[in-house]
């Protein structure tokens, strides 16, 4: 075990170097909290499809529990229970639009993890840096549970758990607790818990800050302990289901899954689920008798418990909702939280964008009316007409807007118009629109991976370190 | 599957070029016999331990159930259900006796299978061929079920079902149906079906051969049709335990193993059965109701039912032994089926060797004495009597031996005691005499194994073959 001892500290001595105008240590967090057996516990794998280029390259590191699709290079890395997807990454002859400037791709573009530490956190979609059109690069940095870093490149950086890093190139940067940046860039800052901060500068920036009340009943985070708090309390409920699965290399499926559609070998299913046409369910989802209409998705660690989704609905990562109705269209941002009940379901209604990190959790029923924007924390009708605004009354902003904790600058139009066609893109992506020849996407892809699993050495200096791997078409 | 299918062409083709003096058609052999379905349906596994050196390059392949341990490389082939097992291979810097020369070993030794087709076929051991003494090269050559190829590099060769070749280097050559081989070097030769044939040169030759009414009885093969026979029916009906074995990622153990002792996970343990202190249990051995004394070892392919090992018994690859008492230090060779039942058991005195190749099918009690060799086909104490000769008397033997269908020439003396030595080394590298400390083997070194399972493309025009793979440490 004594490489992998020293590839930890090596993590951390370079973190400590990179956040040093902070006074950051990442001892506590990353030293402390995982025992090292664990990283012996789970194998990784990796999947083998013809839908894109594959190549993975792994070495000197921990995958522990990691699952790997499309181009990924990893090295002196400890990789826990971690989804790299590597599955729209920016292919070779294609072109990236940064603002006025068609850029072409020369290369097929890989994730590259170098000197970092990511524990179940999700990397996924392909690098918004304009700079850096081929590689995906997360260097020198460490993440928490249930991070998400979201076509965000990243070098010296820390986040906290269910931090999420959204289309943003980050350098030197400390992400707090349950805060989610999307600013296109950010170098040398502290990004405050709970903090919720989305800008395109010169059109748009919106802000709100969770209370530190309902973080720490959501999410408690004290460095060298776990993280506890509602959110954990939940998930870790669930975990065993997921245990099943791992154990077993094939498996049947438990329910009917059309043609259109791909239900991930990885993926919970229970109760009285049905999944419809082109949805798409992605690894480690977890879904308890609930509904998924048309071309509805639920993407990786989201949880959807008797709850209906009538259509075309975006679950992005790490979205949770019980007792919850989506009209269509309805999009649910990263690591949401939609709690209702048996007796105070949540209904929402067609084409409602609830921002990412957004916390409903009922005491009485609560219906969102169609078309608005939501955020904040929410438990009835007086918190929701200050944590929404209809989306056309949000398009006809310009200037600056205060309403409850959040505060709104620029063009409310473009702000909106980003939201929309951003979903869309996700729709066409995941193959919502399918028509049984056209517009195929990760629903009707995701059918033929091959999963492939690898194992660390179990004993000697190399202990929990993964041989050297070269996988190539 | 476009290419898997001209891959398979390719070597029916090279293997016919080869083969093309003795009128060969490889076609039925390999092409009627497997639907490619099959192909896709298992997955491919290798072990990865700091105990020997790793190196696997897998390329252009199918390697379809196929196990891999050690150095590896595998191009242009297919492999179905082979056991691939490279923890014996020569280390750089040690040495190769060849007759009075010592030859330096100068790269560690690596198994390379080149444009074959393997079915069910064991390659294991090193290489004998003191010409290539750092590759174990199998090039242009197709082996049927349950084969084995043991230290045997060899080169356009075709083996028949339940064929052995035991360090041997082969050049274009055909092995008949349930042959053994034991000859050093063989070229441009077709060993008939049933041929026991043991020879070394300026030393001994032993000959038997099986009658063609008992092979029809054990081992039917009509090339273009799948293999019949007492054998088959026997492996067939304990297929499925097998397939559970595999169905799961992790296996609890099912029996207790003690710590010098090593139970591989992809080993069939049933009823009552002990293992005791040294005992090794290969991957894909098979026991059921018996009891493994100290030092015994299980090896692939193995099937131990309702029997006795009372310590340091050697079962080789593809021994069979039901209602079986052996005593101390007994030898069972390469593919030997050993078959009585509740009211007729079969007793084995102590040192005994049963030469590979040997069906005992008995239709009354028997009892071999110690230190008897045995072979050919026995089925009561008359056929002993004609199928066997003490150690003692043989070794007496000089010049020439007839007795029922064997013959032998040679130095008796130095045939028993090539066997003896080679019984002590299998038990040595086996780990049968580990005190704690010293004499370690894969008894004590087969504990932490990880195992990787690989799959090979779903879908398009590579479906079948495993993508390029290089695993170093």
């Amino acid at each position: 075990m004594k490489r992998l001892e020293k590839l930890i500290d090596r993590i951390i001595t370079q973190l400590n170097v990179n956040l040093r105008r902070f006074d950051f240590d990442a001892e506590p967090h990353l030293k402390k909290r995982l025992p090292l057996t664990q990283l012996l516990k789970f194998y990784a794998f990796y999947g083998i499809t013809t839908q894109h280029p594959i190549h993975f390259q792994f070495s000197n590191s921990n995958l522990a529990g990691s699952y790997f699709l499309g181009q990924c290079r990893v090295a002196n890395s400890v990789l826990y229970k971690s989804d790299i997807r590597g599955d729209e990454l920016k292919g070779k002859g294609s072109t990236f639009q940064f603002q006025d400037k068609e850029l072409a791709i020369e290369d097929d573009e890989i994730i590259s993890i170098k000197g970092s530490y990511l524990i179940k956190t999700l990397v996924h979609s392909y690098s918004h840096d304009p700079e850096k059109l081929e590689l995906f690069l997360i260097k020198n940095s460490a993440t928490s549970s249930y991070c998400n870093v979201h076509g965000s490149p990243m070098e010296g950086c820390f986040l906290s758990p269910f931090a999420t890093v959204d289309l943003t190139s980050l350098y030197n940067c400390i992400v707090g607790r349950f805060a989610y940046v999307q600013t296109g860039e950010l170098s040398d800052k502290v990004v405050a818990d709970g903090q919720i901060w989305i800008r395109k500068p010169n059109a748009f920036e919106f802000k709100f800050k969770h209370s530190e009340e309902v973080l720490n009943r959501y999410v408690t985070y004290i460095p060298g302990k776990s993280t506890q708090g509602i959110f954990i309390d939940f998930v870790e409920e669930r975990e065993d289901e997921f245990q099943r699965l791992f154990e077993v290399v094939h498996r049947s499926t438990p329910v009917t899954v059309p043609t259109g559609a791909t239900l991930n070998r990885y993926a919970v299913i229970r109760g009285e689920t049905t999944i419809n046409e082109n949805v798409l369910v992605a690894q480690r989802a977890y879904l308890d008798n609930s509904w998924l209409g048309k071309g509805a998705n639920a993407q990786e660690q989201c949880y959807i418990i008797h709850s209906f989704l009538k259509g075309y609905d975006v679950m992005a990562h790490g979205a949770k909702i019980i007792y919850t109705l989506l009209d269509n269209k309805v999009f649910v941002g990263f690591n949401s939280f939609l709690r209702g009940n048996l007796g105070c379901p949540l209904t929402v209604g067609y084409s409602t964008i609830i921002l990412p990190h957004t916390i409903i959790d009922l005491e009485e029923p609560l219906a969102i009316p169609a078309q608005h924007l939501v955020w904040g924390y929410i438990r009835n009708h007086k918190d929701l007409e200050k944590n929404s605004i209809s989306l056309e009354a949000l398009s006809k902003t310009e200037g600056t807007l205060q309403l409850g904790e959040m505060t709104f600058a620029g063009s409310g139009e473009q702000f909106v118009k980003a939201f929309r066609s951003r979903i869309e893109h996700i729709l066409n992506d995941n193959g919502a629109y399918f028509d049984g020849r056209k517009n195929r996407g990760h629903a009707q892809k995701g059918h033929n991976i091959s999963f492939n699993i690898i194992q660390p050495y179990s004993m000697g200096p190399s202990k929990g370190l993964y041989p050297t791997i070269d996988i190539s078409p």
